[in-house]
């Protein structure tokens, strides 16, 4: 098994900072570039009551860039009201990706549990072309997500990279695209096979990190830091590698534990974890 | 859509032994039989310390026909003490199920994780592969039952039905099939061909029900009762006999919930929710 070369500093790192929970949008900026964190995600509930320039005043003032936004998507529901609403959202996501200067949003897809995975994926590909000429015309890329099979039920009728593949392709743009979250999609015997495939086809978007904790206590918030679970990030760093990623590194932990911590202390943890497992 | 014929009685009805958690194997049998159940698949634990023939009488004298013994598997390990542990202990579960007269053996393959998903598949092919002989000296058959991703990490790299028929198809072996639980494999948009695939390979050897809550609190303990949760029993059930299927619908619920409850009382409601939803 051949491993990638080590990560020795932290220019590719980048925090979601859904992972800082507790922190506002100023002092997640002030305390990852603080850390020498210079890339950020940003979760789009933090930018309410903000004024765009003056965040991307304190961006430049930090020297961060913003790498995605977080996150447009759930586009499949029996209900059409409910995706014509969908398709509203995502169209002011993408306004606001382009007010934050964010190249990327992040799509989760969505899933109806009062109806098949295969009548919610049609339904999510409608979705996605209709906001497909708003994304355009200001440039921002979609990134399709494949979460984890346990969120089928209500998150995403996309569950494997083979599926987001699919569903990218068929889209048809340069603009679509995936992001490999290492937590959703670890599992699957056939990952380095679609993330070649992905980027072959110059579709990869985005790469999450966190880890999979053996004894899991929450289906949603108890993600492992780097190094606290079973999956071995450096080989799938290897094969996005091969396959021409050349992007951030973006870490996304969601843990009730890390969030009643100190949240600077769990930032340096995060560079130390990342610098040696990922 | 075409669903199946409705189901009108409880001819095919089989209960594992673990749904009713609380009571041993002759309380199981006793009250299955006296709700008009006459179909079983046994959990190994309860047969500790019990007398085979024993048991057999007893299985006799409530028309009760046993459906499968659950479970061998758990050959994946990094330590090769473990892998030669697994493969005696399912030679094991091999001779329980001879004396006790099931026709199956439940395989839920294993994992390890400290190694990747695919070194796992390797050494669970290996030990599937050492125990045929015995299995066939008694014409015991091995049912590989994929598990949901959510396990991945402990219980089982085998996680979607084409990786099931995969493996058993690998095999070569009459033997060798596949139990398709739907809580485990219900999210999969490919799960409608690879049930047809696995019903033309003659390999459809087990069918479990339970369903998938939409708001579960437990990763392991807090399965529905068919009726619950989003699984579209009935579609799948259509999949199955349209794919040859003629065997027992086994219901297989972990619930803390109802295990803490009066089982009689819940097995009064498996078999109202069995006639209603699947």
């Amino acid at each position: 098994m051949d491993y990638p070369a080590t990560i020795n500093d932290l220019s590719r790192l980048c925090i979601h900072t859904q992972t800082t929970r507790p922190w506002d949008l100023r002092q997640c900026i002030e305390n990852y570039a603080g850390s020498g964190i210079h890339r950020i995600s940003v979760w789009r509930h933090l930018l309410e009551n903000t004024d765009p320039k003056g965040i991307r005043r304190i961006l430049k003032d930090h020297a961060m860039e913003v790498v995605s936004l977080v996150r447009g998507g759930f586009f499949a529901s029996s209900h059409p009201g409910q995706r014509e609403a969908a398709i509203a959202d995502n169209l002011e996501a993408i306004r606001e990706a382009e007010a934050l200067g964010a190249p990327v949003l992040v799509v989760v897809c969505g899933a109806d549990p009062g109806q098949s995975p295969v009548e919610s994926v049609d339904q999510i590909r409608e979705g996605i072309a209709s906001v497909l000429p708003a994304a355009s015309e200001v440039g921002v890329r979609l990134a399709i997500e494949p979460l984890h099979p346990m969120y089928a039920a209500g998150r995403s009728a996309i569950v494997t990279m083979k599926q987001a593949n699919d569903l990218a392709e068929s889209l048809d743009s340069d603009l679509v695209g995936v992001a490999v979250d290492v937590f959703h999609v670890w599992w699957d015997v056939e990952l380095e096979r679609e993330i070649g495939r992905c980027g072959a086809a110059g579709k990869l978007f985005a790469f999450h990190l966190s880890d999979w904790k053996t004894e899991m206590t929450d289906l949603l918030n108890d993600r492992g830091l780097m190094g606290e679970g079973c999956i071995d990030l450096k080989r799938i760093r290897g094969w996005m590698e091969q396959a021409g990623f050349e992007g951030s590194h973006e870490v996304e932990i969601f843990s009730n534990r890390y969030w009643k911590g100190n949240q600077g202390e769990f930032v340096r943890k995060i560079c130390d974890a990342y610098l040696k497992h990922a």
